[in-house]
């Protein structure tokens, strides 16, 4: 049975159709293999080939040098740059922003063999708590409207070099799909009253087909509209627009969920490549007041065991050939 | 220097960020190889592999036998199908319809080895002639809103068979890209009395540095914030919303330029993956009434050669590595 799901929040719709994937391909699937270390940037003890360090937790005093956990360094390749001037340049059909920015790797481990699925808790714990510093510090410059933070976990997925990393954007503009969802869920909220998000915990715990797994503080959903096979939302239970406000006590909880999560996709799917990122409300700013009330901090993540196709660029909507509640239950038998 | 430039169609903004082509990447790059033939299904001889035809061009009267030149029938593994139902269940959270439509696969050549670039014109021709015949078809079941017509050409755009073909679906809903592209251009008319196309065309011709090629009744640019390196788009110069409204005077002479424009582009990035897709306006139904003012059909071509990553999935923005205007002086060199 083929079915067509909304995604509220995205207000898009998704095509559900198992039965595709049957179809017999004629091209071989590429593997993203391990490379070597050798010369790699993000190696310990290769410091000097990066930009100078902006944040690191580590051993000693000596910055850039060996003895870190995490490490933070300006993109060298930056898509935007705070040297770049941030005027805007308007008219009817063209219009124009300065690159003004900031594009910062984090490198998560300094071993270059290491995925984030392999990491210890309290390692991931570190990466957690260094999204939360740069994110206060970057969101403090009045030209940055808004802070991606996001990770590019294999070749497929779209990342350049191999050692396990994330990525920390600050962009003078709120991005078009979060706007999309404060919109959607704005509107939510303006017909029930309530937080959509806040609404949809309370009802995938009663059917419970969707849930992969739970603690205290996070709900693991497999989307009831997922764009794309085996897509993963990691959504707080407490109410809140902004991850930066996030509790130590949900950081906690937030590292060992997000670990095994990619470890349970990691034991079904083999090392597949996969996008995840953090979706957040901005500060209460004149444009996007009352995102406190109406919008939900989460984590959406996207394996890439597809790839988009004519359909998807030229529609905007998506295929996925995994049916959700289907995806959930071959997930959910690897928690421990 | 890196610009942020907003799609005006789209209201999306994309970051062009040319030096960011520069970093070094540790995975080695995964080619597109030629595919034997073997069991193609695609193939001459071998029709009897594929569901009956619904449309073909041939040299004899024996549907589903040699002698055709393009050749339609229903995806053996449809995205949506016309078997399913057309219901819509609704509630506050989840919103389903059922899969009902249409998925057609369009065989453009009975050779094997042949791309749409080396096809000759009137071959082109006898392929656009059919979108259309199979648009006017599908667009008449009443419970159809919108026919997307698309092709995958290469594994990393989405193809899973290796000869060359087309996909036609009609699908219940008008997709979320386009009406978006409804809503913007229609925003522009009401601002300012104008077509935004016939606005843009006449506004690039006078500047020239993102315009590829022209004829007579099409112009190819290179888009003031294209998502991708080297996306083109083909406009037609007369004003008309909806594609299957096109004359055979410009089915003849897109035929041409869209065979050039893919082999340019062949030219210049050696047999690259790619999609195109065909936007268009609906019929004129009561939601979109006005469309025929407002909307201006055209084809938008996006190479595959980088990935999107887990910016682009988290932000619904993209950043392109390559400078609109450089992107179209490199592929203007090699037309004919």
């Amino acid at each position: 049975m083929i079915q067509i799901r909304k995604a509220v929040p995205k207000d898009t719709w998704t095509i559900i159709a198992p039965a595709r994937g049957d179809r017999p391909f004629d091209f071989s699937k590429p593997e993203d293999d391990r490379v070597s270390s050798t010369d790699c940037p993000f190696c310990e003890g290769n410091e000097s080939k990066t930009p100078p360090e902006v944040y690191a937790i580590r051993n000693n005093d000596n910055p850039n040098s060996p003895g870190w956990k995490v490490r933070v360094f300006p993109n060298k390749y930056p898509a935007l740059d705070n040297g770049e001037n941030a005027s805007v340049i308007e008219d009817d059909l063209f219009k124009t922003m300065g690159g003004f920015g900031f594009h910062e790797i984090l490198v998560e481990t300094p071993l270059h063999d290491t995925t984030m699925a392999d990491l210890t808790e309290p390692e991931v714990r570190l990466i957690l708590q260094t999204y939360v510093n740069r994110y206060k510090d970057i969101i403090s410059n009045p030209s940055i409207d808004y802070v991606n933070i996001f990770k590019n976990h294999g070749r497929r997925a779209g990342a350049s070099l191999y050692h396990s990393h994330s990525q920390i954007m600050g962009t003078p503009f709120v991005p078009d799909l979060v706007k999309t969802e404060f919109t959607n869920t704005r509107s939510f909220f303006e017909r029930t009253g309530e937080c959509y998000y806040c609404r949809l915990i309370e009802s995938e715990l009663v059917s419970s087909k969707r849930v992969i797994a739970e603690n205290k503080e996070f709900i693991i959903l497999s989307p009831y509209a997922a764009r794309v096979p085996f897509e993963i939302h990691i959504i707080p239970k407490t109410h809140r627009s902004k991850f930066v406000d996030i509790s130590e006590d949900e950081i906690q909880l937030l590292s060992k969920i997000l670990k095994n999560t990619l470890l349970a996709l990691k034991n079904e799917l083999g090392n597949f490549p996969y996008n995840y990122s953090i979706h957040t409300a901005p500060d209460e700013g004149t444009s996007w007041r009352g995102t406190k009330h109406y919008y939900h901090w989460h984590v959406e993540i996207t394996p890439r065991i597809t790839n988009p196709a004519g359909f998807e660029w030229g529609s905007g909507n998506s295929i996925n050939i995994v049916k959700p509640e289907e995806a959930a239950a071959r997930i959910r038998q690897h928690y421990r």
